[in-house]
C-alpha cells in the first residue's frame, strides 16, 4: 500500500536515500563502486574513469544544493539558460584503484571566481587518496558566452556568503 | 568516534548500505541515477548504457547472494579458477530513459541450467519499464571451457534447490 | 601548400580516406582498433564495446550512403526532423575480442520494413567471427512516433528497389 | 586470392593503412570520428571523450614506434615486465567539439625525464584548437615501482638521442 511508504511526516521517504551522496560541513561526498566498465585490461581503474566519477560527484552536489532547480538558471533578462562546463582540470593519479573497491568522491569548493568556480575533488578508499583532481567550471549562456555568477549560484555553495 | 558506528551487534554497520541494491524475493534491485556519461546528443539515453546498468544489477546480485567469495568459485579439482561470462542477450528498448532520472534494474532468474543461468532483467522508471533484457550467462574455466555450475551456485541463486 | 592536396581531378582528396570504413556489394565494414577504453579487468574486451562498435558501423554505413544529408531525412509536410533509433537487438558472444586486436565491423541490411530495417551486424578477426547481432532500427518524428520509411532511405539502403 | 594482396615486395599490405595514424617529423597525428557515444545530453561531446582519444594517440604512437614488442619492455635482469601509467594531466577545454566531427590527435614529446616522459598533446578540428593536454606518464615494474626509462624507448621517442 501506498501508506505504508509515507513517514512520520505524512510524507513519502526518498526510495535510496544515499543514491546522491550527502552534503557535508566541507562540501559533498559520494559512494561509488568499481564494476567492469571501470576497468582495463591491466587488472586495474582505467584513467578516464576518475572522470566519470568526478562527473557524478558534482552533478549530485549541484543537485542536493537545490541548483538543478531551472529558476536559478534563469536569466531575468529573458536571454534563455545557462550551464556549467568544465574549463580546465589538473589530475593527479597517486594510487590505483581496484575491481570491487568502494570510494568515495569528495567534492569542495576551493575558489570562487566572478564568472568562475574551482573544486577540489577527490577520490578515496577509505583514508587513502587515489586520485586528486583540481576542476575550474565556468557558467555559459545558450551562444557559449562565459556568465557571471549571480548571488543564488554563490549562496548554494557557500551559505556564509 | 569508531564506538559510535557500531551497532547492536558491537559491528560497524556499512557506511552505504544501499550502495550494492537489495536482495528481495523475486532477485536483486539495483538503484541507477542517469548522469552525463549516460546520455547522447539525441538528449536521451545512448543505447549502450542501459548494457552497463544491467552488468552492475547482476554484479551486485552475485556480490549480495555471496558469490564474490573466492571459495565457491574454486575448483575442487585444484585446476584453477572460473567466472561468468555473457554468452547471448535479447535487448528490447520501449521507452527512452532521461537525464537525471532515477531508475532501478531488476534481476530475477529465469531458467538455471547445467552449465548457463538465464537471468531476465528490467530497466524500470517507477512502474513504467523502459527497457528489457534476457541474458544468459555461462561459466567458464581460465582455458575458456564451459563449467558445469556447481551445487554451491546453483544454491545461492535459488534457496529452494 | 594546398595545391599539393589536389588529386588529378584538382580536389582535395580527404585525409584519412578509411576513417569512415568502406561501402561494399553486400553491405559496409568499418574497422577497428582495441584499446584499453574497450577491454575491463578479466583481460578481454568489455562485453558493451560490441555495442559501441556496432553503432559506429551503422553511423558510417548510413553517412556513406549519402542518409546524413538533411534533405533526406526532412518531412516534405514541414512536420519536422526524423531519426532512427535502436528498438531490439539479439546479441551472440562468440569469441573473446583481446587488446590491440584489429577488427572488422560487417554491416548488412537483412530486412526492409515499413518502418523498420533489420540490420545483421557481425564483429570479425580476420575470417573468425567473435559476436553476432541482429539489430532492429525505426524512424522516429520528434514526437517519438514511429514513421514510414521514405523512397529516399529505401533507395540508399539498396540501390535495386 | 591471397596473392592478390601482396605488394611489390611480396608482402602484404595493411589493409587499413590509416587505423594507427601516421608518424610525423613532431611526433604523432591520429584522425578520431565522433560518435554517438562520445557526446552527452548537453548536444556537445562529453568532457571524459577526449580523455579517451589521447590514449589512443599515445597507444598508436607507442605502437608506430615499435614499443609494443615484447622485446623492447622485458627486464634484462629478468625481473618481469614493465608498463607505461598516467601520473598527472593538465587539461584545458577551449573550445567544444560536436557529433560527427573529423578530428586529429597531436602528439609531441615535450620532455624526456629519467623515469618519466611527458607528451604535448592537442584535439584539432583542422587549424583549430579545441583542447589541450599535458601528460606525465611513468614506467612501472609488475609490482608498481617506477623504473629508470631504458635506452630502446629513449632512442624510440627521440632518434636524435
Amino acid at each position: 500500500m501506498a501508506d505504508d511508504k509515507r513517514n512520520a511526516a505524512g510524507v513519502a521517504p526518498p526510495e535510496w536515500p544515499d543514491l546522491s551522496g550527502r552534503l557535508e560541513d566541507f562540501g559533498h561526498v559520494l559512494p561509488i563502486r568499481v564494476y567492469y566498465e571501470d576497468t582495463d585490461f591491466s587488472g586495474l581503474v582505467y584513467h578516464a574513469s576518475y572522470i566519470r566519477w568526478c562527473e557524478r560527484g558534482r552533478s549530485d552536489y549541484v543537485r542536493l544544493l537545490g541548483l538543478q532547480q531551472k529558476a536559478l538558471f534563469e536569466d531575468k533578462s529573458g536571454k534563455g539558460s545557462v550551464f556549467f562546463v568544465v574549463r580546465r582540470m589538473e589530475l593527479d593519479y597517486l594510487r590505483p584503484a581496484m575491481m570491487d573497491d568502494v570510494l568515495e568522491v569528495i567534492t569542495e569548493v576551493s575558489e570562487m571566481g566572478t564568472a568562475s568556480i574551482t573544486l577540489s575533488q577527490k577520490v578515496c578508499r577509505g583514508e587513502l587518496v587515489l586520485f586528486k583532481a583540481s576542476v575550474i567550471i565556468v557558467l555559459l549562456n545558450e551562444q557559449g558566452r562565459p556568465q557571471r555568477l549571480n548571488e543564488a549560484i554563490k549562496r548554494a555553495f557557500d551559505p556564509a556568503v
